[in-house]
Formats: structure tokens, C-alpha cells, sequence
């Protein structure tokens, strides 16, 4: 066995990007055994290179990502930066001049992927994302290659650990929701800007790739239906709970008559669902397939280590020429039959605050059975100080009819403030 | 797009070929979009040719699969026969005649397949092997290129439905081993002949192939230490219930001061742990890592269509000229260093029956004290039919200190009948 080097290019050495410093010294045997070659990293591109760094003696820091491009010596480059701008920039240049690319930039490859992904498939190049989509969980690796012989039927996932940590401490500890969001930022899940992560978009940018995996087509990030956790009240929680369920944060795509579902939003999830026992800042994925049947990951969605994980594993199989971006073999995929998330049909989670008089609980079931919905479970709650908690669960409701039930109620005086809604999971 | 065919061979055409011959036709679709390939089954080798089979137009049928060895066409050999003899001598041929194969036979690559992966290594062919471990789960994958950047520390799975549906069933549903087993039995999980799966030899098979994944080593698959569920006892199945753990046969491996620790046996796992909630046929694997953190896959372990999902995940990896058996750059993998499991220490759960005599816990507890074993609990349950039933748990003990004190006490004439005693699983 003679020994290669490969020679890389980092551009970004934050949390993921020195987890992957840490990790090509830690583990250099074992990658030396599996690739037969050592992964030398030339240069580490940063914003401010009079910091003392902890990287290796023959790397040169240097404050231009796009240095390492004009580079014939470097074979990969591997993003670490995130944002829309330098590291778009430098993905496409990297391409332009011959040089596979390895990210975890959701961000850039939701919104901006299409672009990326048809330049690196024009140059037979690669530009691999596995640290992209839930950390260290094998999803792209899954459904590019592993289950590439299903129809993929559904993908629902705990995509965002941040709110998955929020929802799991409001469970739990019975917190409310800016103390866990408070604490989850203590403890340096939440960035200061919590706006990504709780608004539902962080998930969104991992949807939109996971649709493009499982189907090969393209689904606009824009047109994706996103509905975050901010403001989730404890009580809605307390009720989940008492009727059997986990409130979660979902990502959820499914296709349906050759048409493709999607959305983020909270979600009731029973119980006994494996999502519904997916705690703290765990990422978890569960795909439907029509040959593998029911399929569920779990793992470290985020986080130095976990993330570098699948950031070295993407440039260990470049190292091998053994990767293709989708798993799909054309350039441009087609766009997405997409299903207006407005009649998308769940059961629906209903809590109201309504007035302690008369006839109310009669006039809220006229306007459903007006808008044709049914309801499966109604529970009323002792008057609190803020009005009488009416807690409905229904059957297989669009959000459209949904909404106009909603819209008469808060037009009619019947309710004291703003209702809540959330989808449930059927399982 | 040009479609292009790829030409395979299939030997064995009952369940998992049968799954497979459906897949290709309903999915046909999504494969050519993925591969941009047609894959055309040209043989099916069955015993008897003359029962009429569900294969397309196309497919002959013949009843030597070696002669699928010599068409030049063939690209492809697809081993679905199972068993140690024709499907040996099968893969042999077929890649000394320069094809790849596709097997899920992990009986073979268990105990002979040291050899067929280097001759496999030595011609520079594919010996693709993902159905073989945990059905539809994407555990050879994972561990081959996912996790490649990672020292793996741990790998604990369930690795077989049928011993999993039984303790399930026993659990759940309250019934004995003997009315579990027969119900396997009758929905076609369990062999006539059970014990592969029951005494935890399919296990081993598995677990052997997972230890050379993880390590890139070679672990003789009779040198493994296994134990199956035959004769399980539903009182032990309570008793742990009550003390918050769930019995599984696991299949453990860890890697400890450079030293590999492995083995089948029934476990007591915690509750609250993921593996504890793998329910029914269920199959699921647990991997500890240095980088990735823990990650947990669960899924379809056996059947028809997971296991053909599996085997076509690989045949269009295949076409795509991507496969590499263990992911680790060389011909022969070394031996493991291989730890006793005689002095691999955990926590034990112990039950005796026991006469309802004075000085009897006195006697026990002074024979547990000369092994130098500690106790953590002690559960004294009211006198049945057939003893007093003591149960303990220890601390971390070695199975070596373990049979001494039990033979100590089986000498001793404190025990009314056989001992039982399992490792607890500590997460």
C-alpha cells in the first residue's frame, strides 16, 4: 500500500470547520486505512488571520477563501464558512476551475443549489452536502445510494435541534418558551439570532434538499410552507400530552398522486412514534419506501464533531472519485409537482379560549360543520384567568377549511385570543 | 439521457428474489432515472424449472446457476440462494470470471468470506453485501463511507427479527417462549428449524461482517461468543421489567484499549435507551463514534422488499461503478485483537430459586463477596410452586467471576434449579 497525499482547502474555522481539523489529526490512521492516501490541508482561510489558530505547521492561514482556488495543487475544497455570499462565490469558482467541493451550507445550497449543483454536474465534478441535512446522520448517503431502488413515499424529520431542544425542555421541565429558548442560547445552540432556527427556516433549507434527494426535483425553497415554534405555549404542550401526544417541530414531505407535499410546521406526534421520543438536540429522520418499508435515523444533528463527521466522510469518498451529488443522472432536475400546502389534508390540533356563556361550544361546531369538518375529540377545560381553554382534535382537514373556520370564529366575538393550530401526525 | 442495459444473473428466486423481480419491474422508472440504465435480469437459477414463476418474458429459466458464470453478457451476479455449498462455489466462479457479485447471504460471508473478499480485492470486482446485515437498514453503507472519518467505539444491534418478534411477543403479550416461537412460526418469521435465529447464530454471522466494517479487521466468526433466547423465561422478562429494563439479544462489539470485545446474548436494556423500544420484527443497530457521537438506525430487518431494497441499493451502486466491500484499502484485513469474553466486564442481572430457608442470602451474598462481585440491588420475591426467586444486580463484573460464583453456588445445594444470568447493557 504506497501512500498519496490529497491536497485540500478549508475555508471557514468555526465550530465544524476546527472539528474537522481536530478529526483529520485525531483519526489519521484510520483515514489512511480506509483511502490509502493522507489528507493534507494546505490552507485554512479565515476573516482574521493575526488570531493564533490550532492548525497544523504546514498550513498557511490566509483571508482570501478564493486564494486557494487559483491553486493547481488543491484537489478539493471544502466550505465552512455559510452565508450567501463568499462562500457562494467560492463554490462556483472552486467548480469553474476544476475543483470538487465539499459543504455543510444549507443555506447556500436550498436557495441557491440548483445553480451549484448543474455547474458541478456540467464539469463532472462533485459538490458533496452529507454535513448539510441533521450533522452526523447518513441522510444523503441514504437516499442517494441506499434506498436509490424505492419509490420514496414520505420523509418526516427533527431537522432543527435548536427547536427540538426548546420543545423537548418545554416538555420536560415544564418550562416556558423564552426560558428554554434563553437556555438553549446559554448553552450555545441558539445563535444570538434565533430567527433561523425557531421561525421554522433552518428546517426549510434542509426540506428543500431532502425533496430534491428523494424525488430528484426541484421544489423552490420559496414556495415552501414554513411555520416555526416561536411563541409556543406550554399549554398546548400540557394538552399534546394529555391526549397522547409530543408537540415536535417537522419537516414533512410526501408524495401523493405523483405530486409532491412539503411543509414545516409544529405537529402533534403520538407517543409511540419514534419522532415523539426524539429528545434535546437530536436531529431524527423516518422515510417511508415502497421496497425498505419503514426506515428511522437518529443522531447528533449539529455540533463540532458530529457535523465534521459527515463533512470528512463527503471528502473520503471524493478521495475515492465515488461521488455524485443526487444520485441523479442528469443536470438540471425538473421542477416539482407541488400540492398547494393549503389542501393538504391532516387531522388538525385546535386550541380556542372562548367566553364562559352560553351556546359557545354550539356556535364553534356550526362554523366546523360548515367548513365540512369533523371533529374526533372535544375537551373543555376549567375557566382560567384569561378565558375557558377549548381544546378540539379533528379528522382529515384542509388547511383551508381550517383557515376559514378560523377566520369566522375570530370575526364572531367568540373568541377572547388568537386560536392555535397545529397539524397532527398520522403514523 | 442514452439508457444503456445492464445485463445480471440472479441465483435464487424465493423471497428476497422474488422481492427483488418486483422491484426491477415497479420501480423501473425511478432506477433508470438514478443509473440512467435499464438492469435486464437475463438468468434465474431455481432448483426446479419446471413450476411455473413470476419472471419477466425475457428471463430464462435454467437450473444450474454456473452456467450464468460463462455468458460473457453477464455484468452482474446476484446470490440469493443462501447456504454454505452452490452459492460458495457460485461467487468464487463468477469472480474469477470477472464479475461482480451481490449477495445477501451472510452465513457465507461469515464464516468463508475472508476469502471471497480478497479474491474479490485481488480481481478488483465488487463484492456487495448490504442486504446481508439488518435487512433494509443501510448499516454497510454507513459504516463503509458515511462514517469512514470516525473511530468507531461501539456497535450494538438487534440483529435478528425473529428472536426480537419472540421477546416482544413475550413481553408484551405475556406469553411463553414456546407459544412465541410457534406463532413466529405460523407468520413465517422462524424457520421450521429455528435455531439460527433463536440461539443467536444468524446474529453472529452479522455481527462478525459489522466488526470487519467497523475495524477493517478480521474476527473469526467461531472464535464469537454466543447465546441465544432458546428456553428464555417469561419471570425474567417481568422481573426486568420491574427493575426498568427490557431483554434483547444484542449483538455488541466495542473496540477497548485497541482490543476488539464481541459477542450474542441476551441483554437487559434500559428502558428509556433506543434499543429497548425496537419492537416486533424489528431490527436496529446502535454505533457509538468518536466524531459522529451516537447514532441509531432502525428498521425492516428481514422480508421480502427490504432486504431486495437493499440488494438492488447495491446492484445500482454497482452500474454506477462505485462499490468497495469493507472500505478499507487492502487485499487481506488483519486479525482483530480479540478480547476473552471471558474477562469482559459489565453489570450482570442474576436470578436464582432458592429454598425458603434461614442463612440462604447470607450464603449468596458471602460467595458473590469471595469473587469480589458488588451488588447494587437485591429482590426478594414472595415464595412459588418451584422456589423462593431471588434476583440481583450487579456492578461492573467479568463473566470469569461470574461462572465461579455461580458454579460455587450450583455445588453448594443452595439452588433449587439452573441459574440465570444476563449482561445489562449500560447506556
Amino acid at each position: 500500500m504506497s501512500v498519496q497525499d490529497v491536497v485540500i482547502g478549508l475555508a471557514g474555522l468555526g465550530t465544524v470547520g476546527s472539528g474537522l481539523v481536530t478529526l483529520l489529526r485525531d483519526n489519521a490512521t484510520e483515514i489512511e486505512r480506509r483511502t490509502g492516501k493522507r489528507i493534507i490541508v494546505k490552507y485554512v482561510a479565515v476573516r482574521d488571520v493575526t488570531i493564533k489558530r490550532d492548525i497544523p505547521e504546514h498550513t498557511k492561514l490566509i483571508d482570501n477563501p478564493l486564494l486557494m482556488v487559483e491553486d493547481p495543487e488543491i484537489q478539493v475544497i471544502v466550505e465552512l464558512m455559510g452565508g450567501l455570499g463568499i462562500a457562494h462565490t467560492l463554490i462556483k469558482e472552486a467548480l469553474l476551475h476544476g475543483k470538487s467541493v465539499v459543504t455543510a451550507n444549507k443555506a447556500l445550497l436550498a436557495e441557491k443549489g440548483e445553480e451549484l449543483f448543474a455547474l458541478a454536474e456540467e464539469k463532472n465534478l462533485s459538490l458533496a452536502y452529507e454535513a448539510s441535512v441533521a450533522g452526523g446522520i447518513p441522510i444523503v448517503q441514504t437516499l442517494k445510494d441506499s434506498l436509490a431502488g424505492n419509490k420514496i413515499k414520505t420523509v418526516t424529520g427533527i431537522l432543527n435541534g435548536t427547536s427540538n431542544y426548546i420543545l423537548s425542555q418545554m416538555s420536560v421541565n415544564g418550562t416556558n418558551f423564552d426560558e428554554a429558548l434563553k437556555s438553549a442560547q446559554e448553552l450555545g445552540f441558539a445563535e444570538a439570532d434565533p430567527t433561523l432556527d425557531i421561525d421554522g427556516f433552518d428546517a426549510a433549507h434542509k426540506l428543500k434538499l431532502l425533496i430534491r434527494l428523494a424525488w430528484g426535483v426541484h421544489y423552490p425553497y420559496e414556495k415552501l410552507s414554513v411555520q416555526g415554534i416561536r411563541n409556543m405555549n406550554a399549554m398546548d404542550i400540557n394538552f399534546a400530552h394529555s391526549l397522547g401526544y409530543t408537540i415536535k417541530l417537522l419537516g414533512q414531505t410526501a408524495q401523493v398522486n405523483g405530486e409532491i407535499e412539503a411543509g414545516v410546521s409544529p405537529y402533534l406526534v403520538p407517543e409511540k412514534a419514534m419522532l415523539a421520543r426524539v429528545d434535546g438536540a437530536f436531529n431524527a429522520i423516518h422515510i417511508n419506501g415502497n421496497a425498505v418499508g419503514s426506515l428511522f435515523l437518529h443522531g447528533i444533528g449539529a455540533g463540532s464533531l458530529p457535523t465534521a463527521s459527515a463533512v470528512l466522510g463527503d471528502i473520503m469518498s471524493l478521495v475515492k472519485d465515488i461521488y455524485d451529488s443526487t444520485g441523479y443522472v442528469m443536470e438540471k432536475l425538473p421542477l416539482a409537482p407541488m400540492v398547494n400546502p393549503e389542501i393538504m389534508e391532516s387531522p388538525w390540533y385546535l386550541r380556542l379560549m372562548v367566553h364562559d356563556t352560553v351556546g359557545v361550544l354550539r356556535d364553534i361546531a356550526g362554523l366546523f360543520a360548515k367548513q365540512g369538518i369533523s371533529i374526533s375529540q372535544v375537551i373543555q377545560k376549567k375557566k382560567q384567568e384569561d378565558g375557558v381553554p377549548l381544546v378540539f382534535m379533528t379528522y382529515e382537514t384542509s388547511m383551508k377549511a381550517m383557515k376559514q373556520a378560523l377566520h369566522e370564529m375570530e370575526n364572531s366575538n367568540i373568541l377572547i385570543s388568537k386560536p392555535v393550530a397545529y397539524r397532527v401526525l398520522e403514523v
